[in-house]
């Protein structure tokens, strides 16, 4: 037995990452006790040993601990404030995607209620809940998060950020700011090959092995920007760096250079500004 | 001995990467002789076991196999093209950065003048060269890259694409697209979560692993796009996708949103025609 095992605990929304989040605690063995705005999706996970809640309030008053997994942040406000009275001296993990402004607003309102608040961001879809490769950033109560650890490591590794609520969530918007822009980088390679029959599979073949590799370089930026020197001796530069022959090529290949002329205007704006020499890490000044 | 040792061949341009496939030819045992338009850069190489010719035409009558890593395609016909009849029946292999329309452009001046050509891209830095992460594309000549294979290789893993040469400059440039891109990607999250005290270098420490692990989606996109059906099941919706959450925080830390606004767009063209309810792999379609 774990120090977590056996804990009583509820999860408010069963939609599908409340689902496997739930289905995770049950097969550890906690006390699980869940609930669905909309009838009928707790069957599958009541079979294997869950309690259905008949409303938000009964799910709040069967645990110290309540997981909610709700849509957004309109929806976490409708079904907590009616319940604050029964949230008191409860511990609540919200591990629905609020912005930074939102997940500050609602530590705000837990503490006005006096309820211990964890913000949680999931870098992973359902499927991955507990399984390798599943990251869940915290942020907010770090006594919270020390007291449950062990239970939120079932669904993936969980990284604390700090007392600041709203980290959390911001580390999870600019992780995902980086996914979509690099799965746009893909798509915008995969169009420009696709003229001359290449298929987006034998691109991806070759793109994904190279994206994943280049990866590499980011901490080496990183200490660059942290630095603050970007005329260290090494590093590519901003001119060498041009766009303009992707831009070119890819207007050759009749497809749209909209993403790569705002990656070419965030070098430009540094050229412009007198720092052409200077290494590629400075594009970061053209966005702050 | 291999079947590809002590073959003579000849390096034109010594700048950083001409130096460094030079290298690898001479330690390989290669007959390699050299040529630089500015003196004084074959010293080093020399000294190794290199030969230098006076002239660019002294170097391409030396050998039967030609290296061309010079700076651009100008550069390429202002020393080759006084040189057409000594190249006659030789071979040039390019790998000077070019576009897909300049590398074609080369291959139809070469087939004129009786040369055999492979044009190359090289996806290293030069210190990269010969060691594990290399990859150099082909594409042009068939039996020029089967005879040369092993000697190519030497420089890095080698990957043939097809006769037309424009290929591996489109394929070249396609990748570099998705790596400026990502790394676009990368530098917002880092201005994202910068205000709050975040490091580059710690956020990297968390962006690296999650990007890498995010090219394994590229495939499953690829088989969607190629499959021409974005109605599939299990697929995350473009409405899922809306970026406007990341925006909104952006905003709020006061960093630029350019990039991930163009990003943003891609998604709401398709959006906007109807297809919101169609997988994410779409957005290659507000492409071309
Ligand atoms: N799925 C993923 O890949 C993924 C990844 C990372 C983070 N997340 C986050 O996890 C959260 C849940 O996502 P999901 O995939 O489970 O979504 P989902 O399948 O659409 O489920 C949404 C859940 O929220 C409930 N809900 C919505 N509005 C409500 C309201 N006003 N009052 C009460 N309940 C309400 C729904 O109940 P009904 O059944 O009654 O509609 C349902 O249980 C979201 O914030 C999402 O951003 C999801
Ligand atoms: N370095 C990299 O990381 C990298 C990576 C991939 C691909 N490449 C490509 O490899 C090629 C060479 O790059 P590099 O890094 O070696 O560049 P570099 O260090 O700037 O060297 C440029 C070379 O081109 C020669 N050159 C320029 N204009 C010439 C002209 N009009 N006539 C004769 N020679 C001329 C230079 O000779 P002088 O010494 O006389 O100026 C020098 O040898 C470029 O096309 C580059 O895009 C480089």
């Amino acid at each position: 037995m774990t120090a977590n095992s056996g804990i009583q605990v509820s999860v408010l929304g069963l939609g599908a990452m409340g689902t496997a989040l739930a289905e995770a605690l049950v097969k550890a063995g906690h006390e699980t006790t869940v609930w669905n705005r909309t009838p009928g999706k707790a069957d599958g996970i009541v079979a294997r040993g869950a309690t259905e809640a008949a409303t938000a309030g009964d799910a709040v008053r069967a645990a110290p601990l309540v997981i909610a997994c709700l849509l957004d942040h309109a929806s976490v406000h409708e079904v907590l404030d009616p319940l604050t009275a029964d949230l008191a001296g409860r511990t609540l993990v919200n591990v629905t995607t609020t912005s930074p402004a939102q997940s500050r607003e609602l530590a705000a309102w837990a503490a006005a209620a006096g309820v211990a608040y964890l913000d949680g961001g999931i870098m992973a879809v359902p499927q991955m809940i507990g399984q390798p490769g599943s990251s869940i950033l915290y942020s907010g109560s770090a006594e919270v998060f020390q007291q449950y650890k062990s239970l939120l490591d079932l669904w993936g590794v969980s990284t604390y950020f700090g007392e600041d609520a709203g980290l959390a969530s911001l580390y999870d918007l600019a992780l995902l700011a980086g996914m979509y822009v690099m799965f746009a980088g893909f798509m915008h390679g995969a169009a420009m090959v696709a003229p001359a029959g290449v298929t987006a599979r034998q691109f991806a073949g070759t793109a994904a092995p190279w994206l994943s590799a280049m990866t590499g370089m980011l901490d080496q930026y990183a200490t660059v920007i942290d630095g603050g020197d970007y005329t260290v001796e090494g590093q590519q530069s901003l001119e060498f760096s041009s766009l303009d022959d992707i831009l070119a090529a890819s207007s050759e290949q009749g497809i749209s250079t909209d993403v790569v002329a705002a990656v070419q205007g965030l070098i430009q704006r540094q050229i412009d500004a007198g720092h052409g020499k200077e290494g590629f890490a400075r594009i970061i000044e053209s966005l702050r």
